[in-house]
């Protein structure tokens, strides 16, 4: 459903049951339609219409689904203060072309005595899985049963989340689900902030302070475009830009190979640069993919 | 295909990659026909036919798996000496009503830098999972494999693998798979032992002499109906009965509520009787459901 004119588009009936949103996706399917899908936890921002928005390109029965998972928060983290904003995000899901919203109660997702869990290898391991230990296989956990649910021929992931990219590619093709996994740009607020449901958990100040991860990535841009080859010194100066803005605590800055998330040893072809630091209670990540010279 | 005249039916034909499966079963799905599924290691005896036949019943289009999966074996295991017994196979899959065998290559199912596992949870620590630490996650993760190729409505796993087949239907339902699960009853050898491919690697004698499994579960069921509430005598013996047959190792003898696997404290409904034994080389398992007297 496209947003064609500048009227305000109907928004999507919401599905709360596993039930309802089979039928709804076997209905668009008989009417010939593919099926397009982007799992999120609300809260939506730009970057999450972005991929509604990519989604509801060629036509397809777009399906957004919104639930914020417990199994991929540690036990000390932000989960009961996690934004939740479903009013807003119907209408930002309808505005954005989305057909249905699937918003399940906690029991469809985890019905009584759950206790399957979908594990992702070594590619959940380095960067943010060090940090978050379970977190990537309560992802895995439930974008398995959402996909189980929706079966999707495409589902839209953001840039942003670029481990959560590598993992779930790699947790499509070992599982033999046959669904292709598109992963679009990370959005920016203007002045360069990665756009992240958690931005609204900082106070100005912070919300200033943020910004100093963007700047970091973009020092290790222009190093490594200008030809530095030393991953540490570049790393080093990463870490100044951080530090020097604020009180921060930096989870990692890593420059690895996109696909394998391997160190870089040393910058040759496309590298990504990432980042997590902490601001107060608010952490916050962001990348950014850089075309290096190769030998 | 059911088998309808006394002839010889055509042995169905063998895909070895994902991409024939998934066409076949598409093709039968235009054709309006349901799928039933059958996952088997292959080394057919009538167990598994008694799977097939039950799965050819209403008319499915009836795919069997015939794969040796590698992840569901201990390092010292023997998938090594597992029988391969392809074309045997294919023929009795054919009399059976089998549409289609699945045998796919090993990279089919594991493809290069595959590593995500689908692991389940307490219902697969006790009994076989005590003494076979991950053979579950194997099972599992190569079940929800096939499973996401094959697509079926119905799969058919025999009561023998009691603990596989509550695993399994607990797996499906964490998963949100939509997939029903039907276990069929165990099927034995004129004696009683329970049929296994794993019976081919007995000698004579430790053939004879592994009827003391199915002699054990007999003495506790004949306990059980007679009324006798103590566990612990009962268990004594069916030790007794493993013991005085010859040298054997006993990895574990239960009773246990069929469903959560629990221990049952005090026999009352249905419980299971199940036990594991190695005689030589040769790992056998059986069990027996036995109706109790309710208080």
């Amino acid at each position: 459903m496209a947003a064609m004119t500048k009227e305000e588009p109907t928004a999507p009936p919401v599905a709360t049951r596993e039930g309802e949103a089979r039928s709804a996706v076997a209905e668009a399917r008989k009417a010939g339609r593919s099926i397009a899908f982007v799992p999120t936890m609300g809260a939506l921002h730009a970057g999450h219409t972005s991929l509604i928005e990519a989604a509801d390109k060629g036509g397809a029965f777009v399906v957004v689904s919104i639930y914020v998972n417990p199994t991929q928060f540690g036990p000390m983290e932000d989960f009961n203060e996690y934004p939740r904003t479903l009013d807003a995000d119907r209408e930002a899901s309808a505005r954005a072309g989305a057909d249905l919203i699937f918003a399940p109660a906690h029991d469809e997702m985890y019905p009584p005595g759950d206790q399957t869990r979908v594990r992702p290898g070594p590619l959940s391991e380095p960067m943010c899985g060090a940090f978050r230990p379970d977190h990537f296989e309560g992802v895995c956990t439930v974008v398995a049963k959402l996909f189980n649910i929706v079966h999707p021929d495409v589902a839209y992931f953001g840039q942003k989340d670029a481990q959560q990219a590598v993992v779930l590619r790699r947790m499509v093709r070992d599982l033999c689900m046959p669904i292709q996994i598109e992963v679009c740009p990370l959005v920016r607020e203007e002045d360069g902030l990665a756009m992240s449901s958690r931005n609204a958990k900082l106070t100005a100040a912070q919300r200033k302070q943020a910004l100093c991860l963007y700047k970091a990535l973009c020092t290790a841009r222009d190093r490594l475009m200008a030809g530095e080859q030393t991953i540490g010194g570049i790393i080093a100066a990463m870490r100044d830009t951080i530090m020097e803005s604020g009180p921060a605590e930096i989870d990692y800055l890593s420059i690895v190979d996109p696909e394998t998330l391997e160190p870089a040893r040393k910058p040759a072809g496309l590298v990504m640069v990432a980042g997590a630091i902490r601001i107060g209670e608010t952490r916050l990540i962001d990348n950014m993919l850089v075309e290096t010279i190769r030998d």
